[in-house]
């Protein structure tokens, strides 16, 4: 099977996301031609995952803008402003999908004394550069991985860090597709990821129509495919990376790390620079979102449980940066000691 | 609420069974007076749990002779025997399933003298017996699991080694049960395990009905609650124990085990000694039984991957004898080193 998903895509003016509530059972593409059905999108979890909002966002800001009136700045940018800022209210909790509004707002300020059509194409043209950065920033993260790993490996992944949450590549999937470009066969584990079950619905599926060997295991197997010497490395991705090598990411990553640690099986981060953040100097003082217990107890329209049972369903967990044996970025490998080597990063920009 | 769950009764000459294929969302006590409905009931797992099985069994093939002829031994063991080879085909996998029936074989046979009456009234008294000794089993379980736990514990078990599994109490749970009834306070962590989802339908359902504090979590949220601080012991059964110690038990319980060692929380099994296999040398010579994929992929009725996923089911893994602290049977606390701990258990006998 070719690998026909494509999370995000502008045809023909207009722009086209795989409806992401559809999947396993149906892949179905949609066209979007303006900013309340991109706000839609994103609000339905249509398009989901932090770089795809971004680049959503970016060509729904322009969606939004490229009928407004060409007469003056403050009437084109009357109807930006108010645009991006109802974009801005689809999901309240994508740090990206403000990064984005922010980048193609300060594109028009920067160039409020242009014609209007050209600050158009202007924005079309940033909206597509916030695209192509994520495309890039991925490639390199996954050319980065593949020199730690070699063919015919086993790996281990948990959640989706997939090309569905991007829009090409993936970050942890980033090196299975270069892999598959470069005819390895390295034999991928999925760990569905209660309760979402992204890892089933979503990664095992884009990896096996990409062609990749991929077996669906539950998270409670992870000791298992482990202790039976069937992985050789693990692969996530993550939501934010603390100054200290701490890293945030879908619940059962703490998990995974330490069944990692306990049988010497090296744990690899993929991280975009933009998700380290060195204002949070651990992982400690990051806040843990807890969600509702229907996706515990009733995730398929079917109690699991007594309905009124106690659950606790957090969102995510921090592995501590001892469990973390590298973290891999556009930029380069970074290992511990991880306070160092994290703000060496960023001192080696420009 | 009051704990209204009961696994199994002899009530006005009939066989009464909670309907376990009904639970969670439905509570249904089903009377069984034919051998033919109890093999029913068996196959189609409304009675589960191996010595809830083999409770079954003996009542099942009571029903099975209560009517039979009593003009000769030879005509009664004729039918003892059909009705019993029959009930055996119910679960071939059932160990206590053949146990059960031996047992009741060998007092008919032990008995061939006797008037047939008394003696379809001293094999029922058989089938009390089998079920009477599984509770006093598990109670004295209890009563020596509840020597290494305080008030207020904090307590993760995993799958279902519950009353709903055996006759009363359960293994697992009877120290919760027991700490219950003397006004203690613990607090329980049901782990939901994937992919049967045990923990969530029957072991929090069971434990909340019994007004007990049970909270679900996902096999994912382990690791999270451990590092909270909140679980002071882990608590789960097991389908075999080798001669070493090493502890056959449901898929995920090595992955518990490997993060209660990491975060120095105890690791105790609950196993009546007829679990404990002299001839098992080690659990590396259990076979693993690997399931229908069906069951990961499609536990409620809609696929959550591409319905021709590969998917990896093993039901079981084998947690290694350096990461219990203790087992826990109805003779005593066993430690380490088990080889020979566990064979001392077995010469106390006389």
């Amino acid at each position: 099977m070719d690998n026909k998903l494509i999370t995000i895509e502008w045809k023909n003016d207009k722009l086209v996301l795989i409806d992401q509530t559809k999947l396993p059972n149906e892949i179905k593409y949609e066209e979007f031609e303006t900013v309340e059905s991109v706000w839609d999108a994103i609000q339905v979890m249509k398009v989901r995952g932090a770089p795809a909002i971004g680049v959503a966002a970016g060509y729904g800001l322009y969606l939004g803008i490229k009928d407004a009136p060409e007469e003056s700045f403050e009437a084109f940018w009357k109807v930006l402003k108010e645009a991006s800022d109802y974009l801005a209210t689809s999901r309240p909790t994508a740090v990206n999908l403000f990064w984005a509004l922010e980048r193609m707002e300060k594109v028009a300020e920067d160039n409020s004394n242009m014609d209007i059509a050209d600050l158009k194409n202007l924005l079309f043209e940033e909206a597509v550069a916030i695209h192509k950065e994520d495309e890039d920033t991925n490639k390199k993260i996954g050319e980065n991985l593949l020199t730690l790993l070699e063919d015919k490996m086993g790996i281990l992944t948990h959640c989706n860090a997939g090309l569905l949450a991007t829009t090409k590549y993936g970050t942890a999937t980033a090196p299975m597709y270069l892999a598959k470009e470069k005819g390895w066969d390295l034999k991928i584990y999925a760990d569905e990821t209660r309760p979402r079950l992204q890892g089933s619905t979503l990664t095992a599926l884009e990896l096996q129509m990409a062609g990749i060997d991929v077996t669906v295991i539950t998270d409670s197997m992870a000791a298992t495919v482990m202790d039976q010497g069937k992985i050789n490395a693990v692969i996530v991705g993550t939501d934010r990376v603390a100054a200290n090598g701490d890293v945030a990411n879908k619940i059962g990553t703490l998990g995974v790390s330490i069944l990692a640690k306990n049988y010497n099986i090296p744990f690899y981060v993929a991280a975009p620079t933009s998700t380290i953040d060195l204002n949070t100097k651990t992982g400690e003082t990051i806040p843990i979102e807890e969600r509702d217990k229907e996706e515990v107890i009733n995730r398929f329209g079917e109690y699991t449980a007594l309905k009124d049972s106690n659950v606790y369903n957090p969102a995510f967990d921090v592995t501590p940066h001892e469990n973390v044996t590298a973290i891999i970025t556009e930029k380069g490998i970074v290992k511990a000691p991880y306070d160092e080597n994290i703000k060496k990063l960023f001192h080696n920009d420009n």
